[in-house]
Parts: structure tokens; C-alpha cells; sequence
């Protein structure tokens, strides 16, 4: 290990951040970057994030972690450290519209996402042909009247450690969930939590507003309601119709979908209740 | 009349704009800025805004508008013609929180916006002082329990020709609305439709939103639901909390009712259904 | 012709808009979008553009031009009608950076930009597949030591409407720009006028600037220094390197550059001196 | 002392945390918030923010101050420790345009910027009215045809710990700076590097810019050259002459000036060379 990134969260106290950074300097590493934060002045959580780097040589991953896991004992702290040569192992659900995937593929290959993409999933045969571009596998599992196929989709997704939607028009059932167990990351096509569910720039369009947005957000089984990551807005005239909202969108869901993912792999983004810290 | 603003709305049809522009051309007019928008390809409603001024001497506002209104009979058409030197007498209403007020306040007194204040009525006192800085009229009409007072608001406000609420605190009834029967505009501290209602920052901070805004509109019987003029917004992150973000919030709410007061000032802003034309 | 574009600049004296109209009208055409700008109030330039379409059946677009000649003869006036049917022919350059292109060449697939692309043209060959999965006919054209060939570049480019530098980083020599003579539009990876010339976002770094931005303009002899059409920022930190800086300002670029070119494309965009009329 | 912030600045090396966590824990400090920046991976300056409270009673500051002093010794550490309960005393110069000034006292006066006003300082007297209805000392420093009479300003100025420029439209000698030898933050009226020196606007539309902005810097002696503070932009278009552009611009002006100047009294601002680091 050459590099990596610590992420702690316990309840907050007196005392964390010292044993810490004694731990890491004992070591040698180098701290190249650090964010803590406590959500009350005392008594909330505390959270941090250490980026680290080793001058010389390398470090043993397992003594790391297994040592590490002493320095922080009775802080009732849950921890990871993620070495920076190993990626996250992310796959995409993706619909009809591609601009969010390619921007994601173009981007990860550019190696701008650090994340590796083992898989791409679709209920349509549109996209393949892009995705097979990419040298990403591709799997097509259309939805059936009444049957989302959930079960195979859960079996093609089970050796990823995230998912993302990038423009996934399917509701993933509370019970696909629950079973895969592990973060998904969203693209709301709207400033939220104005303008939940269908067609939100037509909603947008109807409620006469002047900035329209998207989030990149945490899914949850309450649609549209998990954890904001990230947000970005545009302005709109009385000029621009929900079809030009629609294309005038695409701008903002790739920036706002790319930003939520990178940060994601650079695991600066912390789940905190229906909230997310972001360092 | 040395130079105005004509606006007119009427259903959308071929010859609108032809006999207007030639009338205007033939009493000597420069047209120095025009704009219209028609809501569907055909079979919608016209909206057209046109500002002239005359070259030489000054024209008849009276002889004007009765020949005008020749030029554009039949056409179903709704039609002011403005006079640049008359401003518009708005008033306005505010309670405790006097940025926006402070702020319209130097921006008429700099010329920034068009507008002559007859008064500032509030339900507090504090506000007195500053009001009375700027040598406008200031009356204090204290909400008591259970009684508005909205009669003798009314009374006071029956010659403006147009409300602000700067941050005012009440509620106007629907009977309010109705008698006053003019234009309201309001500043919301929100980016609505998301965070109606009260204490929208502690709202923004509850969800967890990394954006937060304000939006300047026309006041309906709907709380919050009433067409929108303006809207603008500004980055937040974990580290704000409510507080923060009222604060930070006070900046954009400034900047966007002076913005919807000023646009309506200048009359760019039509009202159509529930939404609006800003030209 | 069912719809189209007519646009208009002449020295600014009363009567231009009635007769125009009056014309349109005539002849069975819908206005579905006016602009017009005039740069001083009396003794000015006037530009004007208007959208038309004909509900019922077509118009013979010869016979429209020869009588629109009629009806502005004696106004000194510099006038197209453009058929939407017909789209532009635009060309474009590139180097190595790829993501301007892939955006673009995206965008016209996706029909968001109303232009056709006949070729791209590259002083490397990296980008020769992408373009070829778009089904673009592209040139490959390496710089030789003191020869950037280019006549062999103006002869590929002869029958193009105009061009477009999608991250070109070749400097075009004013005698290819006067023989090639039409409309040329560059994306700089600044916020002009600040950090021209090479590597702006190290320029920026070294600054210690807290926005960064890119500027899409018309390329004229002045490197640097043509016609701005649009520009966008973002927000960078202490934290932001010149790489991550590179990398934020793709998502500025890519955003600014279709933007200018889809003004274009919508004859929109109106040189006036050194600056521009957007409508 | 019963909160405050501590700031550190020293050669980058490992182990300098540990020891002021380490310390600050021992005298039973909370953290309730922490910033570091290294500007290289290694050899680089290090800068840390630390703000610190403490749960039960008082901590004797001058007791603190000395025995931090030892923790860091040998760390060739520039440090501070601040008083959340000693505002800073930052003096205010201007000339005509009062919006900045007006807008600095309103926060000042409502807490939402930390600093006592101990004077305003002018070369014209139009704005000691205003001075005067915040209760602030005014002194009217009137400019003589060559010469600025700044033995006059430096005697006026010297207990203050800082001053601020809020359209303050006299350059400042370099002799008076090296004399005054503290911190002088201003607001330049456009969007820097671009368009320095007199009248940034007339320079932005010149050059037919599609966005303006404001910049709050610290002085030097190369005018507009100091290291930048905060930055914010707004769009404009062709309509927007020089004298729009002046309006519009306040409001960003306003903005960024009181964000320099909160982020600088909440100790969140460190120069290096020519740039900040701004936690």
C-alpha cells in the first residue's frame, strides 16, 4: 500500500483525532489530506477522513488494519481504510438515456472517476452498442408486464460493491433493497425535493419555474427521498418548454452524476440519517 | 410623454405586431427595446412588451392612448401604455427581519428600481427607525390576537397601485386579496415548490439539500403557490446549519425580490395562469 | 419552406419592424419568436430575428427572398431567410482532447444541435475512432516541424458553412483565415479576457484566482481576443491543482462550446465590432 | 476563554497533529471544527485552522498561549490563538459609493460579521449620514491636488488591526502600506486577472464580456495583484450597457466583500505567496 484513505465515524469525544494522527506519523505516512466534522458541539457523531500517503516504500495493508484496529478500540468507531490502487467496483443501471453512461464510461476510462465498472445493465437493447465501445460487459434484462426480473438482476449485481442509476427508469423493489444491501447511487432528474417522481422537468415546466436542477442522491426505499450527495441547478426562461428543460437537463445530470460518483470513490461522502457529509 | 412602455396581451394570430409598429412609427416613435412571446405555435396567447421614446418634443398621452386603442381594436387585446415619468406607487409590508426592506429601500432611493414607496406598514415597531431614515411614511398596525387588522390595513393601502411583502410574517386572507385586488409580490425563502410554508431554511436543513434559494412571486389565495417572477440560489454544504443558512440566505432573498420588484417596476413581468412572462 | 429564420442588421431608423411584418403576414407566416437590439437609442445598429413558420402547406423559398428583397430595399439592410430544413454544414478541428468533440459530435446525433458535421479534421490520429463510430468522415492532418499544411487543411474545409475548434491547440495563420473567410468559433479554456494564450488553467493556478471558466468566441487574427458568444465558470479552491483544475474546466468547456454552436446553428448570433447581439 | 480558533502555519513535516491534538485534548478543548492544507505532497507549507471550545468554565488564555508555545517549538510554526470573545478592530475606508460600506455595517451591526468598525474614513463627506445612523466615528479626510494626505489617514488608522477598502477609490502609497504593515482587504469591481485599474464595467462591456464578477483581495503594492479572497460572477448580455453593468455589479460587490471580510475576521484566511488558503 502506497497511498490510501482512512474514514472514521464514532460518537464524538474528547481524544479521537490525536491517537490517530500519533498512530499514522508512527508509521510514516504522510497526511496529504484531512476533513473531520462533528454535527453538534458535543455529544453529536463525529466524522473523518484522512488521506495518507507513504513516502518511502510500502506498508503492509493487513498489519495497517489490524494495528490501526487497536488504536481505535472503546471508540465505538466504525472505520475503513481503502487502499488508492484498488477501485471501487462499481456497475450502472441505465434505461434509454445514455448521456449520463457515456459521460460516466468516458470519464472513468479518462481515469477522471476512479472507480472500475464491471458491468452495464439495461431493460433496453439501445445502449449495447456503446457500452460494448467502452469494452464494458453488457447485459440486457428487459422488464416484463408485471415482472422487473429483479431476482436475475440481483444475481448479475452480486460481485459489486455499488451500483449507480445512471437514467434508470425502473423503481428497485424494497426487497431487491434489502438483499443487495449495499450503497446505490441515483440521478434525480430534478432540483430535489421539488418535483419527486414522473417527468419532473414537465412538472417543472407546469409550476412555471426558473431554475431547474437534478440531484445525485442515496437510494432508499422511500423514492426520491434517500440522502442528497449533490445538486446543481440552471436557469430557465418562460421560453424554454419541458422539451427544451429536458435537453437544457442533460447538462446538469451528467455534471451532477459524474460529481456524486467521484466523490463517492474518493469516499468523501458519509451517510448521516436521511443526510450526507461531504468532505 | 417622452418615452414609455406599451404592453399587450391578446389571442395569438397573424397582424398582430404590423399595425402596432406602424402606428408607433407614424407618431414619431423610437422603438428602443421589444419583446413578445406567443405560448403555443398558433392558437395561444400573444404577449408583447414595447419600449419607445420620441426624438423630438413629447407626444399627447392622452391623444396616444385613444388612438391606440383604434389601432388594436378587435383583436381581443389587454393593453396599458406607461409613461417612464409616472413611477409606480407600491407599498410595503414587513415584520421583524429588515434586510430586504433596508435593501429595496437604498436600491429606490439610488433609482436602481423605478418604484415610489407611499409607506411601510409592519406589524412590528422595530423597523420604524430606518424606514424613517429614508423619509418614508411609517405606520404600525400591531397584529393582536386572533385580529389581523386587515381592515385597517386595507384602508391604508387602498391608493398604492401595488404591494411588496418584504419578509412580512402574516398571512393576508382571501377577502384581503380580493378587496386589495392589485398585485402582491412576495419574496419566499425558499426555492420553491420545495419548502412551503414556515421556517423553510430548518426545512432545507432537515432534508439535507446542498443548494438552498429564494423565490420572488405574485401572492394567490394558495400560500406559496402563486406565480413565480424570480428565482436564485446558493451553494450550501454539511457545515451549515440552519442558522448559517438563514443568514446566507438573506443575501439571495435580497437580490431576488429586488429583482422581481424591479423587473415589475419596468413592466416586464405578465402574469399568465400560474406562471409568468419576464421579458 | 414550412419554417425558418430571417435575420436583419441595418442602421437603426424608425419603420424597419412594420414593413417586415406586414410582409410576413401577408404571405401566411406565423411568428413564433421576435428579437430585435438596437445599440444606441436614435443613430444606432438594429439587429433583428425572427422564427416564422406557415401552418398550411409550404412557401416557395425563392420567391420568399426575391420579395423580402423588395420590401427592405433602401433600408441599407444585411438580411438571410434560413429554411430549417436545411441545416448547416460545420467542420471541426481537433488535437488530443477529445471530450469537446465526443460532446458535440453526441450532441448533433441526438439532433440538440442543428447542424451537420461533414468532417474532423486532427493533427493526431487519436480521435479517429471515435469519430468514425459516429460516422463521420475524418481527416487525419499532422503538423510537419515549421509546416501545420495548411492548404491541405483549406482544401478540406472548402465546402464547409463554417468551423468549429473543438480544443484545437494549432494557431490558424491569418492568411488561412482570409482565404478561408467564414465563420470560425474556438473554445478557450479560460475566462477571458483572463489567461490567454498557453495553458490557462496553470495561468489560473499561479494566480490564485477562486473561478475558473471557458469562453467560446469567434476566432479572429487577434488570438484570443474575437467576439465572445457565451462563457460559464465554476468555483474552485485552495484545494484545486492545475490537473484538477484541467479537469473541472472539461465540464465548463464542453457545456460552453455546444452552447455557442447551437446559437449558431439557431442564427442566433450576431458579430457587431468585437462584440456580439445572443438572442 | 471560552472558545476560540488557533491557527498554525509551519514546513511540512510529519508529527505536527499529534502534538497539538494531543495538547488540546489534555486541557479539555472540544474540536468543533479543523481545517489542514499542505500545498506539496511533501516539503510543502502546512496550514492548520483549529476552532475549540471548552464545555466547563474558562480556560486562562495567557496560560494556553504559553504552554501551546512549547508544544510546538522546534516546529518552526507561525501561529495564533484567537478570542472567539476579541473582535478584530478593522478600520473602513470609502469614497462615494456607499453600497459595500452600508452593507459591512448592517452585518456588523446584526453579528453576522465578527469585527468591531472602531472608524470609517473618507475623502468625501456624503457618506457620514449614514456613518453617523450606525453610531460608527467618521472622519472626513478630503484629497488635495496631489496630495492624499495619508500621514493624516495612517495617524487615523493606526490602532486598528486591519482595514477594508469598500470602494475606496485612492490608491495607496507603498510607503503608507509598509508604514501601516497589517492586513488591507478590497473589493476590485471586476472579475481579476480581467480588467484592471479605472472602470472595470466600461472595460467588461468593451470587450463585449458575457459575465462580470467582483473580487475581494488583499492590497499590495502592485495594485490589483494581491492574493484573492473570494470571487463571484453574474451573467450579462448585449443588452447590458456599462451603466447596467454598474448595478447589476453591486450586488455581487456587496456579496463579496463581506464574504472576504467574514471569512478574514473568523481567522479562515492565510496568505501564501500570492495566493490564500481560505478554510
Amino acid at each position: 500500500m502506497k497511498s490510501g484513505v482512512l474514514t472514521l465515524v464514532c460518537p464524538d469525544r474528547r481524544g479521537i483525532v490525536s491517537p490517530v494522527f500519533s498512530f499514522l506519523c508512527e508509521i510514516g505516512a504522510n497526511i496529504t489530506e484531512m476533513d473531520q466534522h462533528s454535527t453538534e458541539v458535543t455529544g453529536g457523531t463525529f466524522f473523518m477522513r484522512v488521506a495518507f500517503s507513504f513516502e518511502q516504500g510500502e506498508v503492509d495493508y493487513d498489519g495497517f488494519v489490524s494495528e490501526f484496529g487497536g488504536v481505535v478500540a472503546g471508540m465505538e468507531a466504525t472505520w475503513r481504510i481503502f487502499d488508492d490502487a484498488v477501485k471501487l467496483k462499481m456497475g450502472i443501471l441505465v434505461s434509454k438515456h445514455e448521456h449520463c453512461l457515456i459521460n460516466l464510461l468516458f470519464r472513468v476510462m479518462k481515469d477522471e472517476i476512479g472507480i472500475e465498472v464491471p458491468f452495464v445493465i439495461s431493460n433496453h437493447e439501445d445502449v449495447g452498442g456503446i457500452v460494448a465501445a467502452f469494452g464494458v460487459p453488457f447485459f440486457h434484462v428487459p422488464s416484463r408486464s408485471g415482472d422487473r426480473r429483479e431476482s436475475e438482476i440481483l444475481d448479475l449485481v452480486k460481485n459489486s460493491e455499488g451500483l449507480i442509476l445512471a437514467r434508470y427508469m425502473q423503481i428497485l423493489s424494497p426487497d431487491f433493497l434489502s438483499q443487495y444491501g449495499r450503497d446505490i447511487i441515483n440521478i434525480h432528474h430534478s432540483f430535489l425535493p421539488s418535483f419527486k417522481g414522473a417527468d419532473p422537468y414537465q412538472q417543472a415546466f407546469d409550476r412555471g419555474v426558473k431554475i431547474i436542477g437534478a440531484t445525485g442522491h442515496f437510494v432508499t426505499e422511500d423514492l426520491d427521498e434517500g440522502p442528497i450527495i449533490s445538486q446543481e441547478v440552471t436557469h430557465v426562461t418562460h421560453r424554454d418548454g419541458a422539451a427544451r428543460m429536458r435537453q437544457v437537463g442533460r447538462d446538469v445530470e451528467r455534471v451532477v452524476l459524474a460529481e456524486a460518483v467521484r466523490l463517492y470513490a474518493e469516499h468523501r461522502v458519509f451517510r448521516y440519517g436521511n443526510k450526507t457529509i461531504v468532505f
